[in-house]
């Protein structure tokens, strides 16, 4: 089959971008070298394909695939006057040190899905198009899904543009975005969104299956815990003289880990910032960032509360004062039920399940555009790191599933 | 008197220098801007005062002044032809985000004693000079004492050079260091040592005194803990399948404060090194520092095994590895007895304790220079710190001391 060949070649082409040769991760922030390459070989992707690209004053791209032109009163039909558009894809940044899966592969298995397509004679009665958003991990400017978010709305250029990322560059310089008060246009007549993902957990190995579909996000949050101690010299002072922030920081850190234990949820500090964060000075401030995921909008509320309530007692013990600033907090979505059914239906009854993570697919659905997604197993059970995997079986079981579902979505018998 | 206002001047001259707007901190990091033009500051207090300026090739300086000159056999004696040299002063290095007082006022100090002294009349009978060692807080290299250490051989530069800062920059590029096999000889001929420093704790505010005499250095070490997990996704992971550093490095950090309040002792992390340090993902590495400090060798060992203990038990909790490297450890230091017992008769009987900060003075007496140190009440008790602070009329009791310390030394009573 033509499609695994050209799944294949795809893969290899991305395989070296970004990827560090100590780690074997990835390093795709938006607008570095690698993620900038990136872009390069998705436009190639497209223009070997005869799709045409469009991309929006925030960078996202899509590359679209139009149905045969129809004679309309003597001219050829645009294709806004076809009815709504159906849209694939993910996107191609990673968080630091990340894996090659999670992004590319959806992108690259829409890619395979439209030659797979393209080889069974599918005619398409709507546009369907590639997309490939931008800063989906947050990894650079802090807000995760901010391409989409930007895409749809969701959140204002005049907010965004401000964003700085670690060496202090602003968005506003780094993209050009658009003219004062416009908007992108990109999911203009964008009637459904499936986008294909690598799973980030072991849902589908323990069910012993390839492909599932994700019915609902958990709901999330980023929590800035700026912490203020007293600095101090590590060698001259008390123990009992000490405002040290780094201890109110690990017991926040413990206390998140054990109460996300307890209550069967999530929570997490991976990114920390000490100041002046020299070995022989007591810090005189710590800050940490805090993960939470769970099941439910309530069972967020608790998990994070709980977490502060121990951060702010220990702070008392520690003479440090505790200052928590939610970053970005997105509440449950639920993937658009029809279409989740039709999708588990045409596909042959594959396992629907949450997903914790969260994806350019929940903005879009919240922004009131049907959407699904696919997820392909992952063996490892393990994304954001290098250790991430999928088998190329598997691989190739989702593109056939996101081809079947497409086909279905694209031939004029799905919801306008 | 001409010295207080030569030693106000002097203060004001270097307030603003590597100082932080924002945090009120200094940043004089050895080779960089603020710390060059503390070097060009001593220089230039050298030359008007007539001293002659010594610099060795790792970077250390002295300011020398010299006996008149009597005449032998018809030429002018050399100043090596003088009895054994009395050696004071200090440092110009800061921590990151360290106090104004922690180095510079042993330097402000030694200059304003010799203005009191040649004010006084005092002629020397031996060579004084003023000193300013480099990189004493270790806070560029990661090595405490660099300089003094170097320049008596305890550390050699066939291991120095390779040292690297944050930014990997090697020492070895930024200074040129001795041609092949060549060492330091700035220290030749020096036969006793006394450094004036603002006291690192609230012993002098507690027993109400201006000015002490240090009778030795506690035993204190660097210890790098890296400890090693496996990176995640923070959402997706469950709980139970995480391999987090942070939490073993929590642990830790919490281990070393408690152990060293019921020790008795001193522990501090203050400084650590996440990768990949997203907010959304389980870090792959988590590197912190451990400070530690105890009354004896043994209390030290004592305090330092239990740490590790307490976080290699942990460690298997976690699914982690820790991985402990001694980076820098220094026993014990007793000052000479006699010079200190000598001090604090001419001072009248001024407190005698010991400290638990390192300093080259420490370097000094280890390689067998009789040492001693003075030290100036700070009512903050803090350093390392914005907060560290001394008020002015304690440190014209520490010249005072000083230049009576002195004018004995280098009387030709003292010990050659």
């Amino acid at each position: 089959m033509a499609q695994v060949a050209d799944f294949e070649q795809m893969w290899r082409d991305l395989v070296p971008i970004g990827r560090s040769a100590s780690s074997g991760g990835y390093f795709r922030q938006p607008w570095h070298a690698a993620e900038l390459e990136l872009r390069a070989w998705f436009r190639e992707a497209a223009t070997v394909r005869g799709l045409e690209v469009e991309e929006d004053p925030f960078g996202n791209l899509v590359a679209w695939w139009s149905p045969p032109a129809v004679e309309v009163r003597g001219a050829p039909a645009t294709s806004l006057e076809t009815p709504g558009a159906v849209l694939t894809g993910s996107h191609l940044d990673s968080v630091l040190d990340g894996g090659a899966y999670d992004g590319p592969l959806g992108v690259v298995s829409s890619f395979a899905a439209l030659d797979l397509m393209r080889e069974r004679g599918v005619v398409p009665a709507r546009r369907l198009g590639v997309a490939a958003f931008v800063e989906e991990e947050g990894s650079r400017f802090g807000r995760a899904c901010l391409g989409s978010r930007l895409a749809v709305g969701a959140t204002t250029w005049e907010d965004a543009r401000e964003l700085t990322d670690r060496d202090g560059v602003r968005l506003g310089d780094v993209v050009a975005g658009p003219a004062d008060g416009a908007r992108s246009t990109l999911l203009d007549g964008v009637a459904t969104y499936v986008e294909l993902h690598v799973e980030q957990g072991r849902g589908l190995v323990d069910l012993d299956a390839a492909v599932g579909v994700h019915d609902g996000i958990w709901p999330h949050g980023r929590y800035r815990y700026d912490i203020a101690g007293r600095a101090d010299h590590a060698g001259t002072t008390r123990m009992e003289d000490r405002a040290d922030p780094m201890l109110t920081f690990a017991m926040t850190a413990l206390a998140a880990n054990k109460q996300a234990r307890v209550q069967g949820q999530r929570a997490t500090f991976g990114r920390i910032d000490v100041r002046p964060n020299g070995t022989n000075a007591v810090p005189s401030h710590v800050t940490g960032w805090l993960d939470a995921r769970a099941e439910s909008d309530a069972a967020l509320a608790s998990l994070v509360g709980e977490i502060e309530r121990q951060a702010t007692e220990r702070a008392e013990r520690d003479g440090t004062t505790v200052t928590v600033t939610a970053e970005s907090v997105s509440g449950e979505v639920a993937f658009d039920t029809a279409l989740r059914d039709e999708l588990a239906g045409r596909l042959g009854g594959v396992p629907v399940l949450p997903t914790q993570a969260g994806h350019d697919a929940g903005i879009l659905q919240e922004a009131g555009i049907p959407t699904a997604m696919l997820f392909v197993r992952n063996p490892s059970g393990v994304s954001h790191s290098p250790y991430e995997s999928a088998e190329m079986a598997d691989c190739l079981a989702g593109v056939a599933a996101l081809a079947d579902s497409l086909t279905g979505l694209v031939s004029g018998e799905a919801p306008a």
